[in-house]
Formats: structure tokens, sequence, C-alpha cells
């Protein structure tokens, strides 16, 4: 069966291109990068040629990206190095973090740190009142999001990390701060050079490389948990999986998600202005690589979630989380839109969906066990009925309105066949 | 310029039929295996049938396997789990284990945990003497690699993880028996089921995989420190890496690791069984994979290790590491070969037969900055200018006799090329 596939903040469908990267580089670079034979030299250049065209695409400098597993890994890494530094102390972590952030600040609590979740609005946004009411003097590490899994809303990171730093300058102490960017990488633009972080973290795969490898940016380097054999300056052991790393570097070069379109302005006018762009309506085709520019997919993208939006204020019951979606649309990310139907679980849609050739998910794919993924919905305030009843909806480059045409007709045809006690 | 590659303990050559299994299985499967519709409940399938698959390799019941990123992660995640456990104790780890649990047995020591490293004797091999004497009623860990990547020694893994066992019993306590079974697998038997560890560690890319994963086998589950979205049981966080994981089962199935090989009689025994097997001489081709069986590639290998012996041994001033590979080959992976050519640096002799172009290295790949590979040979009381001169020369199965005798002549006129003060 063809699948119609609207789960792209889960993985995305592979880029062909990026896959062929990966072939050719595992059948010619196989060296060791760490042999010291032409064979391992060879390796080792490709390893850095990728580490230089993932620094500029980053808005880094070489020494600063470092290569992992996954972005999960690359969240792991900055979090668990407090462990390390063998003296407690308070961290801050907002409560719509990915479980890959949440869990391991979970652990650092465990371990004797005062850890406080910051909730965010009822719009899924952390505001700097609440960010800046959980800041102390003994604060030692602070993790935003930049564009939340679930709801796609965008975290005013540059602005939050500056009052971070003021306040840690203020206390002349030094506060880390760090973001997972793993759902803005190619979607929105990210420099972290003047984003004002200390660290972010990026996932190859989220954008049609294949698995294997993470980014992250470390403005300073810092002390790992994981030890070995002094891979990635020390940072992260294991022989370097050059081909996911190759393939990766590809992946975002194709999705032109380039310095040079970051820090110009703040990022919400910037998808406002592709926005506008695009009102000649999206493309029947998406959009395809290598993207002309981001700000062309995050058209094609606004362009489909107007028409999401449309349609499926069309079927009964629908509620949007958060509605803001609806009011203030340059807040989310254009790929990501939630939306519930209570009291229909979003579990027994997202099958229905499945059964009729439609991939979507409730929440995070890192959280659909046990009912986590109603954290990060419940750390915004929405009530336990309608969390329970969310789907996530997220599209990606080579979405089609076609598709999304057909996606809205079956969505409304299967809400529409529940028996009438379980809708409002 | 075609290398000839002997330095298949750093990473193999690919396999071209793993890449093709990794390229398909990116292209086909790409849904997250967490995700809740069709896409991912296939990846999920294939994910669970590689699982079992593996576990019927390793002798393991499938949820005794977990994948990783790699053999280096396998080791963290093992070593790393005694923090989780917020009370200290003893820990005893050889002092000839690979960097991945060397490393974090140091970390462990920073962290407030009593770490013992025992020597191994001159061959190169942890007598149960040593280890017993460094047990005591706070042992909490025991680890020891099944094969080491730089002499080939094989450890008494069985006897001495019997050892152990029946000390912790007679104490009443539960003592961790890990094994590093990294350059075991594929090239000796290995039966988690019978060997009497508690965890084991494997990596795909020793054996012709895409890198990407690991595997690790857990008796029973332990506390991870690393966490996420819940994957693998929860003890290994971050999406999946299905492709990396296909290919790394197809690689160790076509290395006929099978499980029916093991068990029977003791390693060293079976090694030495398959080498008489083959004594009509290595064949010129290598073994073509799939092995009609792990003896048969044993055998190839301890024929080409015959010969490379044989012909070193004409080279002035040749030194092997241990001299006990001469008279006890059964003890040692018919696949690695550790020589010295003092006051030769190993660095130096590595180079000259990159620029004639062949591929071998001074010792582990993960080690060779900082000249962190003395610590091996070192903890086998070998002095510092011999090991400061040890090559390491590594085989595979398709290795020929053609190119085994190229380098040894290239190697022979290397050293003879050196000017006479250089030599002894």
């Amino acid at each position: 069966m063809s699948i119609i596939y609207l789960d792209w903040a889960a993985t995305a469908p592979p880029d062909p291109e990026a896959i062929a990267e990966h072939e050719r580089i595992a059948s010619s670079a196989y060296g060791n990068p760490s042999s010291d034979h032409a064979a391992g030299r060879a390796a080792r250049e490709l390893l850095e040629s990728a580490r230089s065209r993932a620094a500029r695409l980053l808005g880094a400098r070489p020494e600063q990206v470092i290569f992992t597993s996954s972005g999960t890994e690359s969240n792991n890494i900055v979090l668990l190095s407090l462990l390390a530094r063998k003296r407690a102390g308070e961290v801050v972590v907002s409560g719509i973090e990915h479980p890959s952030v949440y869990e391991p600040a979970r652990l650092l609590a465990e371990m004797g740190f005062a850890v406080r979740f910051v909730a965010a609005e009822g719009n899924g946004i952390v505001s700097s009142e609440r960010l800046h009411a959980a800041l102390s003097e003994k604060t030692v590490l602070v993790a935003l999001m930049y564009v939340n899994n679930e709801t796609g809303a965008i975290q005013p990171v540059r602005e939050l990390a500056q009052l971070v730093g003021e306040s840690a300058r203020r206390w002349g102490r030094a506060i880390h701060f760090h973001s997972d960017c793993v759902q803005a990488l190619g979607k929105i633009p990210v420099d972290c050079g003047t984003l004002g972080v200390d660290s972010a973290s990026f996932s190859g795969h989220k954008l049609g490389a294949p698995r294997g490898a993470g980014l992250l940016y470390l403005k300073r380097p810092l002390v790992p948990l994981y030890r070995g054999g002094g891979q990635e300056l020390g940072l992260r052991p294991g022989t370097e999986n050059l081909p996911a790393i190759a393939a990766s570097v590809l992946a975002i070069e194709r999705h032109a998600a380039g310095r040079g379109h970051a820090g110009e302005a703040d990022d919400a006018a910037r998808v406002a202005g592709s926005t506008a762009s695009g009102a000649g309506g999206p493309k029947l085709a998406g959009v395809a690589l290598p993207a002309a520019s981001l700000e062309e997919a995050a058209a094609h993208a606004a362009g489909l979630k107007r028409l999401l939006v449309e349609r499926i204020r069309s079927i009964e019951g629908h509620r949007f989380i958060p509605e803001e979606v609806l009011y203030e649309p340059d807040h989310y990310s254009p790929f990501i839109l939630n939306v519930a139907f209570p009291p229909m679980p979003g579990e027994v849609l997202v099958r229905m969906m499945s059964d009729r050739g439609y991939a979507i998910s409730t929440g995070s794919a890192c959280s659909t066990r046990g009912q986590k993924h109603l954290r990060v919905l419940s750390a915004m305030g929405v009530e336990h009925d309608l969390a329970f009843s969310a789907i996530r909806i997220s599209t990606g480059y080579s979405t089609t309105v076609a598709e999304v045409e057909a996606f809205c007709g079956d969505l409304g045809r299967a809400v529409a066949s529940l028996p009438t006690g379980a809708r409002r």
C-alpha cells in the first residue's frame, strides 16, 4: 500500500541523494578516520571537509561542530556533562522539551541537581517572565528548544538566551544555554553564531539522511561523560560514522539551511515574509531539492498549512492546539500542525488514518509509549482530555497539495464515521 | 592508488551485501519504528526481526539484545550505568581493555569508585590468579575483553566469569561480568548463553557493515545513564538506526557466527582444530561470504598468520609481541599479529608501509593519538621501547596469500632501507 506520509517531524522520507552519498562513502572511504595510513587519512580528510561544510551551514567554526550518532545523543552529551563536573547546581528546563532533554533532566534531578521545569504559556511558547523567575544565582544550565516538535511553536531562543546571559553577567557567573534545534534545522533559519546559545543539537534523519549522525554545536568544549578513543575532539567517542555524517551534511545543504539566511531579522518575521511570498498558493508538486532557499520551502509549507487549517475548520468538533495557530501563524513552524477531535483518542484517529493510507502521529514518536506524549501539551496548560485527543500532522518539502486535500477528505470522513456518542 | 588492507581490526572493508542491505532498508523502511502508523509498524517489525536473528546468532533471547550506535557506546552503557546506581563500589578492569572500556573506568575512578586495573601476564593473557586477587566483597563489576585488539590474545572469559561468579555467590552478592567481544564476533565462536557473562559488546562495522550499529547483550536489564524516548527497552534512546542494524545483523550472519558453533569445547581448542583443517595451506583468494563456517574463515586466517610469521622471521631485528604467538598460536586470534622492529618507531613503519600501498596500524585506531597505544602493551609488561616500535597486522576473510606475500616483501625492504643506526 502506498502511504501519504504526513509524519515528517518523526523522521523524513529518504532523500535519494543523501542515500546515494551514504552508499558512495561507505563503499569508497571505509578507512577508520583515526588510522594513520592512506585509507585512514582519506577518511579523515572527508570528515574534516564535512565538518567545515556543516560549520558554514550552522554559522559556527569547524572546531565548534561535533558529530554524534543522533540528536538524542547530542542532547544527552550536554545535559549529562554536568555529572562529570561533580558539583551540583540548579538546572532550568522548559516543560515542553523533547524526551531526550526532559528525561536526562529528570536523571539530573535524581542525581542531586535542583531541576526546575518551566511551563509554557497557553500558546505553547515559553515566556521571558516565567524563565526569568526560574533563574537563580545557582543556575548552571538552561535548556530551551527552538521549535517544539508537537505544536511547532517557535520559542524566543535568541531573546531568552540574551536574558539568561544578562542575569549570568550580573551574577558574575556562567550559565550554559542549550537549545534542541532538531525541528528547526532546514525549516527555519538557524545561525548558531548569532543565536546566543552555548550549544545546540541537530539530527540528519529529520532532513532525509539515513540515520546515524547527529550534530552538536558547542561554543566552547565541555567535559563529556561517555569516554573512549578521543574522537571528535574527545567529546564523542567511537569510530566516526563517516557515511552517515557525509549524507547528513549533504541533506542539510540541500535544504539550503545556509548561514546567509539567518541573523538579519527575527525568525517569526522571516517566516511571515516567506509566507507572503507564497501568496500565489502552494505548488502542486512540492519543492524539489536542493531548495532554492529555505524561504521557498517554508512558503510552500505555510501554504499547505493554511490549506490544512481551512479544510479542518469545516470538520465538526475540531480543536487546534493551540488556537493561536489561527491568529498568529508566524509564531509556529509551518511544517507542524496539532489538532484534536475530542473525545476521540488521538491514538484511535492515528490508526484509522493509517488504515486509510496516511501516516500521522499523536506527538513525538519518542514518547508514544505510555501516554507520555500528554506531558508536553500538559506543560502548556492543555486539559487532559483535549491532549489525549491530539494528533500531529507534519509536512515536508515534497508534500503536495493533492496529498493534503486527500488527507483532509479522509480525515473528515473518519471523524464523521464515529458513533455520535464519541463526538461532542 | 589501490591499497592492500591489513588493518581489519580497526574497521573492515565494506561487505557489498551489507551496504546493499543498508541502502535497501534506508530507502524502503524509513518509518520511525516508534510511530504508530503502517510505515512505523513495518519498520518496527523489521527491527524485531533483526533482533531475533541477532539473538539467535549470539546465543541470547531477543529481549537480551539491545541495539546501540557502536561497540564504544555498548561498553559505555554498561560501565556508566554504575553512576545511575548512586552507590559506589569497587570495579575490576583488565589493563589491556580497549579505550572504550578503559576510559569510562577511569571516569568511574574520578567519580568515587575504587577501580583496580589488572595487568596481563607477559603472554598478553589475564590470569585467574591476578583477577582473583583483585576481587573483594565490594566488587560490583568486572570487565575483561574476549579478544585483545592489539595482540589478538584470547582471554579465558568463560573460566574467569565462572571464578567471579563463585566468589560472588560465596559473598552472597552479585558481581556484573562484562566482556567487550568486538574483536571476537565473527572471528571465534561467541555464545552469550554459555559464556557466563552478564553483558557483552559487539560492533557491526568490524564485520563489513556500514557504521552506526553496535550490539549489547544484557543478561538482565540495567539502569542506563543516557535517557530519551524509551527505545530499546528504555536502555538506549534515540530513533533506532534500522538500516545500520539490519546491515550489521546481515554482516554477522554472513560470517556464520552461529550459535551452533559455540559451547562445545573451549575456544582455543576450536581455533586449533580449525587451524589443523586448513593444513593444505591457505587459499589464494580468501574466503567468500557467506562463510561456510566460522572455522573455515579462521583456518584461512590461521594459514595467513603462519605465512606472515614465517616470512617476518627472516627479517632482521623482528620481535613478535608476545613471543608466545610462536609457541602457543591457539591462544591468539588468527586474525591479528603484533610485531616490532626496535628501535624503529611503529608510527614510522606504518607510514613507510602506507607510502608503499599497505594499511597497517600501531595498535588501536581509537588510541593512536598521544601514544596512548603504549598503555595496552605496557599492561602486559612490554618495555617502553619495544611497545613504541610495535605494529599490528590484521587480516580478514578476503585477505589473500598474494597480499600477504607482497606485504612481507615490502616490509622486509622497508626495514632494510633504514640507516644502520636505526637497527640493532
